[in-house]
Order: C-alpha cells, then structure tokens, then sequence
C-alpha cells in the first residue's frame, strides 16, 4: 500500500476569497482535513476553508494543550509543546501510513511563524510532503490600509512582537519598512519600541484584517491592549518616484 | 457618471493556481486589464493571469520605456521612469473617468517591489482604488524548497540585491531569517556578500520558482549569473523544537 501524502495548505488570512485557486481544489478533495485549535474553540484556518471542506472529508483536531496557564519563560512550556508537536506529528502519521493524504490547513503562509512547521520539521524526513503557500497576514493587512510597503531598495524586517523592547527598537531604526507581529499582550512594549525609533508617526495598526470587525487605526491614536489577530505596518521611507 | 474601480491585483510568482479566488474572480470580469511589460516581451502578470481573461476584455498594455540602455546610477534613469509612472497614470485615469473599471496586473504581490506601487502613488488621491494581496515570489519560492522560515522569535528580513556588498553582509549578519530578491546581474556581489556573513552553506538559490524551468540549489553550488526572476533564501536559524 502507498503512503498518503501530507500537504500544508495556507489558507490565507481570514477573507475566503483570499484562498489560492490550489488551496480550494485539495481542501475540497481532501480525504483528511487537520487543523490546530484551542480547546472549546473554533479554528480559525477552518473557518476560513469552510466552504470547501466536503461533507464526507473526515478531520483531525490537534488540540493545543494550554495557552495561559503556563508562562513562555517557564522551561515546562517547551516540553509540553514538543510534547504536543510529537504527539501531533504520530496522529498525522498514522494517517498517512494507512494510505490516506491530510490536508494541514494554516492561517497565512504555513511557514512564517507557523505552528504546522514544528510537525513538517518532524515528518519529512519518512513522508510525502507538499506545501502550498498562503497569503500572509501582512499582506492582507497592508492591502486592505492600502499601504505599498517597499520601493526600490527598501529593505523590509518582520518583527515578531515577543522581541524584548530594546531589540525591537533597534530594529525598527535600521529597517525601512517593517511589520510587528504577534502583538496581543506584547502591546505595551511594542507601543514604547515603536515610540522610541521616533516612528510612531506612521504606525498604522491592523487588527482582524481582511475579516469581520477588521480595525485599520493609526497606532498614535490607539490605547490599551490589542487581540491576537492584530499587528502594526511601518510603511518603507521611499515614497512617489 | 461613476467612475470606474481601479483593482491592482496580485496574480501570485507564477504558478496560475496560486492565485487567489477573488483575483481569479476580478480578472474574469473586467472590462479592461492593465499591466505593464518590455516591448516586444510578453507580459509575465499577463501569462500567469491567461487563462481567466475573457475574450471581450479590452487590454492596455504599459510598455517601459528601456531596460539595459541607461544606468540606474545615471539621474535620466529615474527621470525617464518617473515620466513613464505619470503617462501610464495617465491612461489608466483616462478609462477611469469613462466609467469603466481597471484590473492592473502584479507579479507577486502589489505592494512589494511593485511597479503597481508608482502608478498607485499617483492616483489614490484622485480615484477609487482596491487592492488584492498576491502570494509573493519569496512564499512560492519557500514553499517549493520547502523550506519553513521563522520559528519562535526569528527575524525575517527582505533585502533587495541592489545594495551594496558591505550593506547586504550587515543585513544578513544580523536576520535570522533572509531573503534576497532582484538578484540577477548582482549574482556576484550577493554571493561575495553572503560569504562574507559566513552563511553560504544554508543559502537556497531558487530561480524560477512555480513556474516551468523552476530551478532549487544550494547557492554554493552554483556558478555565474542570474536570471531577474531568481532569489536566494537563507531559513531562520532556529529548528525544531
Ligand atoms: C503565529 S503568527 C501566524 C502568521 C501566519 N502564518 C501568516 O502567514 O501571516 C500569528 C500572528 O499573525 C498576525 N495575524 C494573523 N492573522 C491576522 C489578521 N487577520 N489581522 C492581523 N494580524 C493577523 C498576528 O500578528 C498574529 O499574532
Ligand atoms: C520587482 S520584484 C517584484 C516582487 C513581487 N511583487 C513579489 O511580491 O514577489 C522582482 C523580483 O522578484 C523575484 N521573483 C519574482 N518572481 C520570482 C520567481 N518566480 N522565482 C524567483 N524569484 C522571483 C526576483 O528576485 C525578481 O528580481
């Protein structure tokens, strides 16, 4: 018997309409659908394929063991989340040994901070893969704030939030165009790295892009906390020819 | 009377079925498609777009004005393409004002690099625009070496081949994750420049990424130039976990 083949499909970044044509066509063929999800909650790469996933397609929770109950600086959280990843990786393996292919859905592209490459680490190495790139929620983000990002040698840095103030700040005074991800609790400290590289100016904040209860906000004019989905745009230097 | 919709559409690096559904859906129903190209040359947004351009749709094509017979260092250069920018914002202005709406065609994604970026500049003030995310050159190319990115807290930067030796070494001194996009004749002093940030082993040369002829190799094996439509990947620095 042939092994099934594991495919990790981004399905862009909350609009349906965002999905490649490819995506579509193996979400709506696939025998196997798997996602990550949180306990009691939807998942939000499912929920954007939705309307392609066929009625007979069976699907693979992989649910996340925690999410705030156990610090990221506390070593325990890196063994339970290898610990999961393992886990993870055998459910989608024995799958595939029995013949079938899985479709891995992804938020995004699979692998820009994406949770699907810690099982693609671990299975390709015995199995068939294949990845299908995904609309980034940076790009959705900044087409929906119409922002071009990047002319001529710009150069462009993707930031994750979780980076210490200092560091973010640093970077953000070298790059010309930049994007803060993960922003969520980090808020805060990204608000004053943001402030201290003197570019608050033209910070433009997007939270939910391209989906329901999207905010496109100047992050000068924005207070408090921000939700997961959100993340800031820092438009490159070099503007009309 | 209304005037029309300019849509700048991100058609994807190459591949047609990565496009995404709506550019899929707003380039079959337009009455005209834009896009730019050399003279006597195909158009690559147009080849990738193909297959959804309904017979009827009117085209207008945005010829450069050169491409190898004035240095990027000489000031007519950027003369001659700032006046080129404002005659094709010109035409496409002209057909908004009839009442028609415009889809213009991107490689890629619009607001990276984009020649799209110079003739938006000029006319969102003035006009309805919308714009549709691509899945840009780097996320095809990434997928196909299946390669994932950033883990963690990595760093991405995007850095364009046109800067100089000592300024790209800097650059990827610092990323954890790189990519180095406009390669072609700047093949020698991006390899002189990834050697000297001593990163030459994990550097991934792909050319022609999802598209037909695609190539994928170890950057340091391999010699001479470079085609425009190649790029070199180096992955974040952090793996499994
Ligand atoms: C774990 S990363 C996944 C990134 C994804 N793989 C991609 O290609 O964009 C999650 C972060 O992406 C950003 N994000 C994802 N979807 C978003 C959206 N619709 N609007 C704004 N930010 C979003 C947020 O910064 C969030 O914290
Ligand atoms: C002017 S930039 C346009 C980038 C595009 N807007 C995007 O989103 O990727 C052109 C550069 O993109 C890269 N590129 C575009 N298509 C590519 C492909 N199919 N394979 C490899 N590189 C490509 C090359 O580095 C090329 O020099």
């Amino acid at each position: 018997m042939m092994a099934g083949t594991l495919s990790i499909v981004g399905v862009g970044p909350g609009d349906p309409e965002l999905m490649t044509l490819r995506a579509a066509r193996l979400i709506g063929s696939a025998p196997v659908v798997a996602y990550f999800c949180r306990e009691n909650h939807p998942s939000q790469a499912r929920t954007i394929a939705q309307a392609h996933i066929a009625p007979t397609t069976e699907e693979l929770r992989l649910v996340y063991p925690f999410t705030t109950e156990i610090s990221v600086n506390d070593p325990a959280y890196h063994q339970n989340m290898a610990a999961f990843y393992n886990q993870s990786a055998d459910r989608l393996a024995e799958v595939l040994a029995s013949g079938r292919d899985v479709t891995l859905l992804c938020e995004g592209d699979p692998f820009l901070y994406g949770s699907a490459m810690y099982v693609f680490d671990r299975l390709r190495k015995h199995w068939n893969t294949q990845v299908v790139p995904g609309i980034m929620a940076m790009n959705g983000c900044w087409s929906q704030a119409q922002a071009p990002m990047t002319h001529g040698d710009d150069v462009l840095c993707v930031l994750p939030a979780t980076l210490p103030e200092d560091e973010l700040a640093d970077w953000l005074k070298r790059a010309d165009a930049a994007v803060v991800m993960k922003i969520g609790r980090n808020m805060p400290h990204v608000r004053k790295a943001i402030s201290q590289s003197g570019r608050m100016e033209d910070a433009v904040y997007v939270e939910r892009g391209t989906q329901g209860g999207q905010v496109i906000a100047p992050l000068a004019e924005r207070e408090g906390t921000a939700p997961y989905f959100s993340l800031v745009l820092l438009p490159g230097r070099k503007g009309v020819r």
